[in-house]
């Protein structure tokens, strides 16, 4: 993906707020998120951020000021989600990008119709950005996966398919949310001895883990594939995904068909979304070990072994009720970054439809838990706490093993490079309640 | 679920193909489907078979032709597909089928009304009766996990969890459909020696699965369970599945997060849904071998050991392109029935919902590949051929380990008993064609 006149570093927008080098919305950057005003009962409507504020698409359409392509995408944007601007593809998404760079830089004679329409993000909530329906989770860090292998089996952690499959399996839809507050799990735990009967109750292994969301733009008919090199072209952007897990439950559910009850209670995304097109200034050349096997021919390209990376950077970061009382920054957990990962965004795309499986508009791909290459860049619990063998002290004192009753994860994502605005992601955050009797 | 009028084994009906003991679709089924004639492009809307033909209950809706809580059964097919109806619980459906019943029966004032709105079936086509949200495939006969984990873990066939647990998975929602034609899958398969690179081609082992098809029909809010009492409130109705399974793709790549690429091609359902009302006078027993532990309290209930089960008789049926070039009758592959399944409908809602997850209407649940405790009795060609070590002789000479290409599977369910009119449930129909290049 070229770079355009929208990815000028020395651009501002007439929206202070967007100038400040600490926000996360630079006019560089411009996500997507479905949002209302807080507290009413408005229809969500698509939005794009800027600085502390939110252009009302929705509203904006009404007003019809773009022509052309521009003018077709910002129609697209009649809906309560995305979906239908995701289907519009990269054309439609680069002409509505260009259009709104423009409306909002200094001196643009837009202002004046704009400004009445931004909503101060302070004041508004969110829904998923797209009605998700198809939602997969990769399995893409071959630090997780070597970590959590061990877990489950000691002797044998990275199984023989790793580094040629870019594992996946489909996750649930419907309890995919934004900004959620949920019930600790209950569900069936391993039995103490061979033959008792299992254990049954609120799960004493919650977790969370580190992901990255890639949202479907356009689909795909059902039977056929996309090329690699097709592949980005059906990708809208990247949110945040923390895809909670209850590791008891899993480690007595999961043989021989996967994880079910121990995911599906909750996973919990970013308001906002990316667009590749945002990122592309922070593209990174992919590569493997010399010493592993390359992939199959439909998993390889110049191109992307060139730049079929991104370099984002991730952070967890944990509240606890007692953290929150005292008024306690939130503990740093760990970082990593995306660029770690073992497979990309594009191998993702064509190895979802390699067998000619339908993918949609809207549709969520997990990346699987981002964990790096140091134990310090462990996306989940599981991994920092080596199984809850080692309890992390938090900086007012508590420890934890795994999440207690009131816990709330906050991630954050951002891309960091000199000469050129911070692009960031906002936050995704959730939050543990206790479990219902 | 008691019996009422509608379950009469004497009502007839004045669509007189309806009183044909031939028929799938007596005046005591009533099943409900999506359809639209057949090369129009019409708007799919929700009908009800009654013998050879169908109730177009959009045109229905219009003429305002009952009264309550079934009129507002009726406005509640204003849609394309039944997830509206779905959502509004049991007393509305039966409310509905009440007043259908009395409309269609021998003798009814409204005949004049309806006839005009009958479509027949044979100048129908139909789309997939729910738009699906999620779709999640168990795993309930014990037979069938037995036989395959034999394919796949020769010296470890049934987990220990199995018995305790019903086993579940997500599949993919998006390549579900009704009537499917579909390429065979491609994909990587195992490598031929240890450090050789997969194989990668179009399967050589494509199957299907004998499957019903369970639909939700009203939800739960996240975060809330379903208890076993409530849990079949929530079903709208049963469906035939085929859950065409890549055994090669699924060998190489389901460890250690489940089945993906060798699923998620096509999964291919009956039109029809035949609702619980309708399949009341099959209820039976439901009951495990003395030896076998029994289920845990959440589910567990007298009520549902009395008759938590369903007596439906399954078929599959082959046809290949020789076949129906010499115009052959279907090879019948097997039979079995759903009353041998280890765990039974409601049990699967609870399970699935014990941990919060949220079920909307429309979802579908697979039970697994219903096999039964007969070699006879197998759901699939992996376990009719021994994994395809032991092929198959068709009726007209062919033989067959797994699927080639041109194939076509029919699937059929009906409920039998003496003094009782057959309740069939229509067919589920799916065809192989060769691999994209």
């Amino acid at each position: 993906m070229t770079l355009n006149e929208t990815h000028d570093a020395t651009l501002k927008s007439w929206v202070s707020s967007a100038n400040d080098g600490a926000t996360d919305f630079p006019i560089q950057n411009l996500p997507f998120a479905a949002f209302r005003r807080r507290g009413t009962n408005e229809a969500f409507r698509p939005g794009v951020a800027i600085g502390e504020a939110i252009v009302d698409l929705g509203a904006l359409r009404q007003a019809h000021p773009f022509e052309g392509a521009a003018a077709d995408a910002l129609q697209a944007c009649a809906d309560t989600h995305l979906n239908a601007l995701m289907a519009l593809g990269p054309k439609a998404w680069s002409a509505l990008r260009l259009a709104l760079s423009r409306a909002l830089r200094e001196g643009s004679a837009q202002r004046t119709l704009i400004e009445p329409l931004l909503v101060p993000q302070a004041d508004a909530e969110f829904t998923t950005p797209a009605r998700i329906g198809d939602y997969t989770d990769f399995y893409i860090s071959l630090h997780h996966a070597t970590a959590v292998g061990k877990q489950f089996r000691p002797d044998n952690p990275l199984l023989p398919n790793y580094k040629w499959v870019p594992i996946g399996y489909h996750g649930r839809a419907s309890s995919i949310g934004v900004e959620q507050v949920f019930p600790r799990p209950v569900g069936q735990q391993r039995p103490p001895s061979e033959n008792a009967a299992p254990a049954f109750g609120p799960s004493q292994r919650l977790d969370y883990e580190l992901e990255l969301a890639i949202f479907v733009g356009q689909g795909n008919p059902q039977g056929e594939r996309i090329a690699l090199g097709d592949a980005e072209t059906h990708v809208f952007g990247l949110g945040i995904l923390n895809d909670w897990s209850a590791r008891d439950l899993q480690a007595w559910e999961y043989q021989p068909l996967g994880p079910f009850l121990a995911k599906n209670f909750a996973s919990t995304i970013s308001p906002w979304i990316v667009t590749l097109e945002a990122l592309a200034p922070f593209r990174a050349p992919w590569s493997r070990p010399q010493e592993d096997p390359q992939p199959l021919p439909y998993l390889s390209a110049p191109e992307n072994q060139a730049h079929g990376a991104f370099d984002v950077q991730l952070e967890v970061l944990l509240t606890t009720e007692a953290s929150r009382a005292r008024q306690a920054a939130p503990a740093a957990l760990s970082r990593s970054n995306f660029r770690d990962a073992y497979w990309n965004v594009a191998q993702l795309i064509t190895h979802h439809t390699v067998n000619g499986c339908n993918l949609q508009p809207g549709d969520l791909l997990g990346t699987g838990t981002l964990s790096g290459p140091q134990a310090s860049e462990a996306g989940s619990l599981l991994e920092l706490t080596a199984g809850g063998k080692q309890p992390l002290t938090l900086p007012w004192g508590e420890t934890r093993t795994f999440l207690e009753d009131g816990d709330q994860v906050i991630m954050r994502a951002e891309c960091i490079k000199p000469g050129y605005p911070r692009i960031g992601f906002g936050a995704c955050v959730g939050t543990v309640s206790a479990a219902r009797p």
